[in-house]
Formats: C-alpha cells, sequence, structure tokens
C-alpha cells in the first residue's frame, strides 16, 4: 500500500476569507505556509498573529495553528488545513536577535532573510550589487538553526543565497520561485543555487505566480510540469515541491504595498510594470486552492509515478517540516 | 506509597542569578512562579521574556520554562526548576485583548488584573473606591478563561476580587498574600475572600514577604505554619500553597520601581513608609529557595500530616497547574 499522499503549500498570501479556506478543503490542501510579514515591525507582526487568532477563532472547522509536521498529519485526519506562519524579510526581528526565539514561540517557521531590497542581513535580487551574507546575517542564521526557525532566499540575490546555503548548520529553503532556465526572472534561481540547495537537503518550492511563469498567466499546465520534472533531474525528486504564491483576492494595492513598503516614497514596480502594475491573471489551470489536483494529475502526465507526485505535491514538505520546526534532536 | 511531595512556589521577583538558581536546587523546589512584568507595556514585556531565554540558554542544568504542570514532573525527574511566568500588572496587554492569547502562547501563565492601582481592568487594594470589575476586564477575564490564562488577585481591592472570582468560569487565585485575621494590612485578604476563593477551587498561596507577617520579619515560623493551620481549617487544605513573594538581592530601587513605576512623579512608600522605604529584611528561617525546607517541617510541627503537608508544599499548586494552564478539555 501507497503512503498517504500529503498536499502542502509552501507560501500563499491571499486575501483571506471564508471562500478561501472553504477552496483549501476542495482542493484537499493539508497545509499552507502563509506570509504574515512583508515589511511589518514586530508589533505589526503580532497584530497580524491576532488576526489570524481570530480567523482561527472564526473556521475552527476550516483551519487551525500548525506549529510542527504532525499538525500536517492531524490536518488531515481531522479534514482541516494547518497554517504556517512566515515572513519575507526579517523585518519582524527588528535589530534584535533575541525575536528570533520570541516568534518562533509565537510559531513562526520560515523567514526570509531579505526581501527585495539589502537587508541587516542579506541582499534582495533587485539590488545591483550583492555583498554577501552581513555580520548580523551570520548571528541570526546561527539562532535560527538553533531554535529551528527555517531560512528562506526566496527573495534573495544570488551571492547571498549561496552564502547562506554554506553558512546555514540545517538545510534552507527557497519557497516561492521557478529556475531561471525556464523563465528568466531576477526572482527565478540559477542552476548553481538549485544544485547547491538539493545538495544541502534543502527545499525548493515551485511558484505558480504568472511572473515566474513562462509565458506568465498563459503558461501552459503541461510545460509548468515538464520543468518540474527537469529540476527533479536537476535536484532529485527528494528536494521538490510546491510553493504556488498565490495572492488570490487581494486588490493591486497590496502588490504596491509588497514591492514598496516604507522604504520609498515613489512606486517600483517589482516585477510589473507601469502599465502592467497589479497582480498578474493566473493561469486559467491554477485559480485558487481548489485547483491542486489539476498539478497532480499533470504530474501524473508528464511521467511522475505516483510515489514521486505525491512527494512534490506535499511529502517532501512534510518530511523537511518534521526535520526542521525545532531544536536539533 | 506516598505520592511525590512537590514543591511549587507561587510568588517571586529576585534579582535572578546563578547563585538563586543553586539555591532553588539546594530548596529541591520544583516549580517557581515569576513576575516578569509589573508595569511595563508589550514590548519592554517581551525584552523580559528574551532576558528569561538567556537564562535559560546560560543555566539549562538548573532551569528551564515551564508551560505545562508536566513541566513540574519533568522537573523533578531532571533535577531542575521549572520557570513560569506571571504579570503583577495587566500593563503588558496595553489596551488589546487580543494580546492575551500572544502572551499565553509565550507562556505568561498568571496576570493580576490590577496592581495597587486601578487598572482598566480592576481596582488595586490602595485606591480608595473600589467600582468592581469593569467593562473591559469582564471581557479579559472571559478570554482569559478561555486560553489558560489564570486570573491573580493578589494586589487587587476587595470587590473586584469577589466580582472576579463570580464572574471567572475557572477558578482563579490569590498567588501572594495571607490573611488579615492574622497580619491587618491592605494587602492581606478577608475571610470572605478566602471563603468565595476556597468555594470556587481557587488557590491562595502564602506570603514570606515581612510586610504581609504578623510582627513582619521577626514573625516565627511556628506562628506562621499556625496561620497556615487556622486557613487549611477555614478554606480547606486542597486550596492552599506557597506564593513566598521572595525578592532576594534586589536592590531598593526595584521595590520603588514596582511601587512607582510610571504612574506619578512623587515617591509611593505602598506597604512600607518614609523611614523604612527599601524591602524589609525577611525572617531568618526564610532568606531564600534553600530554606523551603524549614516551612517544611514547621508544618510538619503543626500538626499537619505528611500528605497534607505536601499539599501545601506544591501538590494543590500541580493539581491546579494541571487543570488551568490551557483551553478547557
Amino acid at each position: 500500500m501507497s503512503p498517504t499522499s500529503y498536499r502542502v503549500d509552501a507560501l500563499q498570501y491571499c486575501n483571506w476569507s471564508e471562500k478561501i479556506f472553504r477552496q483549501m478543503r476542495d482542493g484537499s490542501v493539508d497545509a499552507v505556509h502563509v506570509t504574515i510579514a512583508y515589511h511589518e515591525n514586530f508589533r505589526e507582526t503580532v497584530a497580524n498573529i491576532e488576526q489570524w487568532n481570530e480567523y482561527f477563532e472564526q473556521f475552527p472547522h476550516l483551519i487551525f495553528h500548525g506549529i510542527t509536521g504532525d499538525d500536517v498529519r492531524l490536518a488531515r485526519d481531522t479534514n482541516r488545513t494547518a497554517i504556517f506562519y512566515g515572513f519575507q524579510n526579517p523585518s519582524p526581528i527588528e535589530d534584535d536577535i533575541r525575536l528570533v526565539e520570541i516568534l518562533h514561540s509565537l510559531g513562526v517557521r520560515f523567514m526570509q532573510l531579505s526581501y527585495n531590497n539589502q537587508s541587516m542581513l542579506a541582499t534582495g535580487c533587485y539590488e545591483a550589487e550583492d555583498p554577501g551574507i552581513t555580520r548580523m546575517g551570520r548571528e541570526v542564521i546561527e539562532e535560527m538553526n538553533r531554535v529551528g526557525l527555517v531560512v528562506d532566499m526566496s527573495h534573495s540575490a544570488e551571492r547571498s543565497t549561496l552564502e547562506a546555503i554554506q553558512i546555514s548548520a540545517r538545510p534552507i529553503v527557497i519557497t516561492h520561485a521557478n529556475p531561471a532556465f525556464w523563465a528568466p526572472a531576477l526572482r527565478n534561481k540559477s542552476n548553481t543555487v538549485l544544485e547547491a540547495l538539493a545538495q544541502t537537503g534543502g527545499m525548493m518550492g515551485f511558484s505558480l505566480y504568472p511572473h515566474h511563469l513562462k509565458d506568465k498567466g498563459a503558461c501552459t499546465l503541461q510545460s509548468f510540469c515538464e520543468m518540474v520534472a527537469e529540476c527533479a533531474g536537476l535536484m532529485g525528486v527528494d528536494n521538490i515541491g510546491l510553493g504556488s504564491d498565490l495572492c488570490q483576492d487581494q486588490p493591486d494595492s497590496v502588490v504596491e504595498w509588497m514591492r514598496v513598503g516604507r522604504w520609498t516614497k515613489k512606486i517600483d514596480f517589482g516585477e510589473g510594470s507601469a502599465n502592467n502594475a497589479g497582480f498578474p491573471p493566473m493561469p486559467d489551470w491554477f485559480q485558487g486552492n481548489h485547483h491542486f489536483g489539476n498539478v497532480e494529475q499533470g504530474l501524473r502526465e508528464v511521467g511522475f509515478t505516483a510515489e514521486d507526485t505525491a512527494k512534490v505535491m506535499g511529502n517532501n514538505w512534510l518530511r523537511f517540516f518534521d526535520q526542521n520546526f525545532g531544536p536539533e534532536d
């Protein structure tokens, strides 16, 4: 008998609602890593956790706060979705390394060392120069390793990413991006990064955000799944999963907050452009959580076995969660 | 065979050091409820938790952060002391009821609804008027009941205390005070309060702070233990324990912070007076954690059985921890 096939999405930032939580159930999604901070400071991040506590009180039959890998299993057993917290920027720890443990105690499980810009820890993918991991960055990586807060380099620049892979004593992740060989974009990753990630036991989550896709919203399911298969060849089938970057039902003001935060008074278009400034339209085969079945079918159709499909759909992420969300044994 | 006798102290606020943590081991103290906020706001309280995380990293062989009753058993099994967090004021939740759950997630287990003054929730024992539990107070008690954060009325005024006992759906506590019949002081409690507390399954922790003792620092061990015996008659032997209010090695500036906080620019002497403004000297039979054995012996000498002595020394608090530190089953 084949093992249970879990469905885990390693990145979403939707305009959360009962509709979306119900779509998670329609798509049999056992766990979602949700972004709870882009540019928020510590207190603002706590306010976002308060908002999630309100959702958990309102919709206990649909969602609950995930803390460990076992919560993914509990979600499956109770027909709910486990929600795991993460940051796309280190802004919530401000200048205080001890906030790493505080935020881990509040259930945060992933933190990007930088978003698109230079942070106090690492460089973002839109900077002209990448001086690598900073002095504080090395300290924070060590502290994250100690408590079990996973280093995520999805938005970081190449040198910083490669250094983080080397400096971190525990495997790191890119929760949401694609290979640059398939869709050239500053946010997508070189084969050098993908290989270094896999060699250290790290995980790559493939994004369904149109700016990361070949042909953007017109990308075909077959092309996406063939890319996943090519990466399985490059990285091994145990180090890949999904990180859809789904931003369902968000108003365009939110993509502006992501890109601009409080760091400029001007508009920055990020992956967009002046005449394409908002959220781009998603592929018709992936409009939301209810469409994860399409991806599973697409993977089977390009030749993944049932077991390998289960790995990509979530079993790899579950193994990673089991090993990396607490202090090392 | 008699059950294990645990030693639990339900209130201390020492100038923490390796010396004091070693004295906890010398006194076989399995668990201590430590005050981590008097007047601190949310962010300042988080900084105090960071300080405790530093202690836990420095002295893992002596202390660890206690979360549940089982951590008291773990402490005994591993020859360490479990440290439980509490507040003597609701200042850490500021004006935000959802910080109750956030702080419970960070491991806080007790919160006084007021210190000596009126708070947004309840009245302190030094106010001239006590209008009882406020509108926000009722909401916060309900939220504390929901998550398993224990209501502590040690410093509150009588009407507020009696109302909290009635309003709370779960038993409440007075972690550190004594009966007024034995030592009249604004901080000590009437028989009405003691009886209402016991009738609802609440706990009373007897204080060894000189201002709460008959004859202050000259109080005899026998007098203290006879008072405990009298309370056992009044309240039953299952609803009493210790809450020493030990403030070892603190400079007098700290008692000023406790009393004055930021609420006045003048000096308030609280339980002291202008010519006795600092910390009062402790009884010679209770100078610190290493002296809990004296109290145990004193209880036996005034006639407590071995089983009842074990209840007072910690088994009652452990039962209370087991039942009240999380959501109700």
